[in-house]
């Protein structure tokens, strides 16, 4: 769900049509009533503002039927706080086959429990809660392995088959194993960054690269995720983690954020740089955080024999494995969605101060200046921006 | 070490340049003196008879310097059982370019020690024993991680980089953790199965892919190395072993050694079949044994979400990996050299009577007729050869 | 919640007061109302036949109210067989203090759907169903990790704090997690020996012990826990298991379900005897699996360096820990409840041949004579009972 | 090796005969014969100074023989620092049967290598080693599982059955593996801590308590090697540590090297407590670092269900298991010798700068002050000592 397809575009050095420019136009708000009229005419409950996806290149903050318990697994969450993801721009771009027009976009943020069906038991009005960007039964054979990225009726489906969490309100489906409790004295910033793309880089990256202490690990891509991978590869203590991107300004950033080394790939060459931070070897751990073939062809090139290759990157196409080198080096490549199984982990650790989620958080908006946070956050290089927070 | 070579030629239907034909041709041993004359002018044991790797598609019975003590961590071995591997027939066409005529090939066998340097302390003259495919010096930082195949100044040697196991004797490096003793009441015959290809199929193939109770295992490839894999996969009860191979007399085989279904990718369609086979899930673990881009990418197309393909064949080339396939799948992918970590293991399970190695051994050949043996396992599928067993 | 209860007295070899007669003498059913008078005077579907736990050592075959769907995620089971576990005579001894008087015992079972809750999403009326012994709500802090056993709403409660399944109908809480779709063409008597006993061995045990192949176990305990063990050791292929126990008879029992040595610690020093058998080492696994002070100590001496001691058995009272002994060690003891987390993986083997739980199985009643099931189970060394089967 | 009997006093509050009063008293250096004199009739090598363990109580500098390679695997190291163990006060105190009058005592330092056997291949004259307090041959069954500390014929030899590191030379058998190289820019203070407390700390302590992000960790026992594992635990980054202590002194330096809350159990009740401290749960690791009965059977009281008891103290008593209240709990007990397999990864990290070992260094002294240094180090809580550093 997290990628980081703009940035993407800057490691290939293309020059493409902007199509986020065509996107900042047509972000519009549908037309509001005035004030006085809509009080008299509706209830004042029946209707809510949302970012709705129109079709390619076009998102409306548009008035929605406010929605409603529809089984009684169901929750009913008012959004304090939201955020967009890179997911949410590919949607724009019409990459992502699943999410159809006139569908409300977001899969992340906090709120407070508005109502619960008759089966939710562990929330009730009026809880403070995290959203899941991962929805999940909890009982299908997939959730009982903990992989609820792959539940049966779940999964990432928020702002992608239901609609999502960048609107006042949002249905929740299986809120007692797809909400968390808002742990006391927890600031409510850091925890939307706890709905994806820390556990993201936690899961995908940093857990599936088996980062331990004393290892050397690279992280190719200093997007947001390539940076949640970082921030999170440090609770293991790392002893050295070199991060590889293109775009000074955020090898900038990831050095402020405790990268040990930073590679500029369009500058000198990585693998022979990577090699030479490494005594020869290569790294324990790479983590490919860009999603495009030639990234995950330098993660195989800079990997030292017994090492994890942890793909956290989205990809399109096919890529080369290069086998003729890799069938005797004993290594591991793995893939995967998150599961935010990491959940309550994250939680602890943000409760004690031993994360703080809030660095991610480069620029904030009100929801009713959402079009202009899309054009941020899409414009991404140009703004310096990382994660956009929208408020209600 | 162990690899499918000859096998691919079937995966593929190609029809190639008889190579091993050729190589039959040029397997001759050395004039031999009259053992009159021979007895007469030198000491008894100073020489020895060997197979030696003279030239591309050429190996030769020789006779040869009996290897001596060089370092105190040394050991000499009399062989008394040793066999072929495919890796053997890969060196003869001049496929590994670390191994240079005049290399006495062979890295399986079992023996008595004949001598010992000072530093061989867990073996004595007479001792029993069971020759590891790996050396490893058990001390520098790749061993201590049990990766004795990457060791610094070990790993897959003999026979390849220096004098190997095909000869009356064989000097063993780094003694102390290069042999086995052999537990009383064990088969020697067994017991050369235990060099290679048992440990290959354990480590690589079933470890690897964690293989579980209850599993569904797919296996492609069923020549020796993947039925090494389907036998010890067992171990571990997976619920449906699936065998992939183009040769039906291969598939009977794997039949008999326990697979629960097979399938003739020549005659059918591999994906739909395995997929029909298992709910249309694909399989837990899925084990490559042959060693081309073709069956590597088979593999990738009937892995369970969840699953782990595990990488036992050599490969000459890269192959395709199919991320926008993969990407979300939470997969595994592994790739590695036998470590023989598992032996222990291994012959506590032979003595135990858990494991019958012997079930592989096809063809057994006395070590003057050696030529005859190589000839056989080049052209396996003809004879029906397996593992062929040469006794001295 | 399986014990060994009856079996501690060989054990310990004490004359007690025989409270399972005084057990006997109390079963009876309540006096039934002539069959035409019933029909007449309530719905055919209001009332049922159930097993009642009535005050210390009385249990009754009772005429109580069919369950009813109290919540949406409730299901009502109707019961086809059920059984008796050593936990039940437990309770009608006293010892189980969450269990009251009035309460209908049984958590074990297979039967029909008969009705659900409108939140019972993965199951309908009619289908077949393995109802798991453990009740889980499967998104509480517990759950999320597996350990069912303590989910904060559920884990042992069926027969316990709610009316169980020894009883024409029951209702199971939270049933898309507590119960499990039988798969096609599986035995329903084998599913029975799925509820409780077998996961408790495989996960309590062999998982908690981690039994590899090529392990030596010991497990104390003979009894059908142990027994369990014993079956579900071998799906790892252990080179060696050694049962120790009191009872010849079920040593003989324990040789014919593949135990390698038997040792009848009545007879001969089982320390010595089990570290004769083991080169002098022990054993790497040990699993207890009676539930007193005197095994669990002998458990302790017959642990090699390394080890693992599972603890299966139920315990009443503290036991020595020899740590001026194993504290150098290196060994690691595990206590734990059975989850049914393995629940999906035995229903595989038992689908696929690979377990026969049935060979549990040596009685089989009516459920109009289940007091007479109850007296047998009671009496079982008497009777060479393992599990007793009631049919509905 | 590593334990805190001295601190087993303050736990108890026993009063006891000051035996290491009477220590003092009874350590003095051999009478030294005039300087000119010793240059004229000895070899400058052939004699040198060395801390031996006289009898109960009694330790003294002697000049004893320069050690000599007696094997090819041996090293003869010029010792630059060392440090005095925990254990070696309870050599002292008669203790340690294994460790007889006239033994150089000592298993921890650093040094230069003066001499190598032909067989060691690792290291040269010259080389700067770290000298681990396990010896270990690197090919028994028990190295081969990474269970140095259990190696047939190695283990912890130094300074017990052969002479040790507290004298200007010592002689290291099976060098290869029982040495590890400096590297560069690591301070040799910091060193001296990784011969054997922080492997112990980690390893013992952290690794077999399974401490992950997130976690609530109780230490029980703030003694140098229980602030050993306070400092390795943080590397993974627990939520919560708790250290539970009777001595304040001991609490403050615990607060100022991490430690989220401390806890005087002489003060308060440490159970109810730590209870309060967690929401009632108790903690997810806890860990033994004094060698009690009494404080190993508070772990106990203080577990959480799923948690992990790692023993890290040295026991010379049975202690009760409370088994009523644990069988039921899913928790996990470990025991162990430090085998130093960490030794790679805490290097590491000494490199890195992750980890400051020095900070456990209170006392300095000169190796001729070696008496005043066991004083101190034996009278720890009066002196506030925690490690005492030897330089030579």
């Amino acid at each position: 769900m997290t990628c980081s397809c703009h940035h993407l575009e800057a490691m290939l050095k293309l020059t493409r049509a902007p199509i986020l420019h065509q996107l900042r136009a047509t972000i519009r708000t549908t037309p509001r009533p005035a004030a006085g009229y809509t009080l008299s005419t509706r209830s004042p409950y029946s209707t809510m503002k949302a970012l709705v996806y129109k079709s390619t290149a076009k998102v409306e903050l548009q008035e929605r039927s406010k929605p409603e318990i529809q089984v009684p697994t169901d929750a009913i969450v008012k959004v304090t706080k939201t955020t967009i993801c890179g997911t949410d721009l590919h949607i724009c771009k019409g990459d992502v086959a699943t999410c159809e027009p006139g569908r409300i976009l977001g899969h992340e943020g906090v709120g407070t429990i508005e109502a619960v069906g008759s089966s939710v038991t562990r929330f009730q009005k009026g809880d403070h809660v995290l959203i899941s960007c991962i929805s999940s039964c909890s009982s299908c054979s997939y959730c009982r392995r903990g992989m609820y990225s792959h539940c049966e009726t779940g999964g990432w489906i928020l702002g992608n088959t239901i609609d999502g969490t960048q609107a006042e309100f949002v249905r929740i489906p299986n809120a007692n194993s797809s909400l968390y409790a808002v742990p006391s004295g927890v600031d409510e910033e850091a925890l939307v960054m706890l709905s994806d793309i820390f556990p993201t880089g936690l899961e995908c990256g940093v857990l599936s690269g088996k980062v331990q202490p004393g290892s050397t690990v690279a992280i190719v891509g200093s997007g947001p995720i390539g940076l949640a991978v970082l921030i999170t590869a440090q609770l293991y203590s790392p002893s050295k983690i070199i991060v590889v991107d293109t775009d000074p300004n955020r090898l900038k950033v990831a050095s402020s954020f405790g990268a040990h080394a930073t590679v500029d790939s369009a500058a000198v060459d990585p693998i022979q740089t990577i090699l030479d931070l490494t005594e020869g070897k290569g790294c324990d751990v790479v983590i490919e955080a860009v999603g495009i073939p030639a990234t995950f062809e330098l993660c195989q090139r800079i990997l030292a024999p017994g090492g994890s290759l942890a793909n956290v990157g989205v990809h399109g196409t096919k890529a080369d494995l290069f086998l003729e080198d890799l069938w005797s080096k004993n290594i591991t490549i793995t893939t995967r969605l998150v599961d935010t199984a990491t959940t309550p982990m994250l939680l602890n650790l943000v409760q004690s101060k031993k994360l703080e989620p809030r660095q991610l958080i480069t620029h904030r908006f009100k929801f009713s200046e959402i079009e202009k946070a899309y054009e941020t956050f899409g414009a991404a290089a140009k703004h310096g921006a990382l994660k956009v927070l929208i408020e209600m």
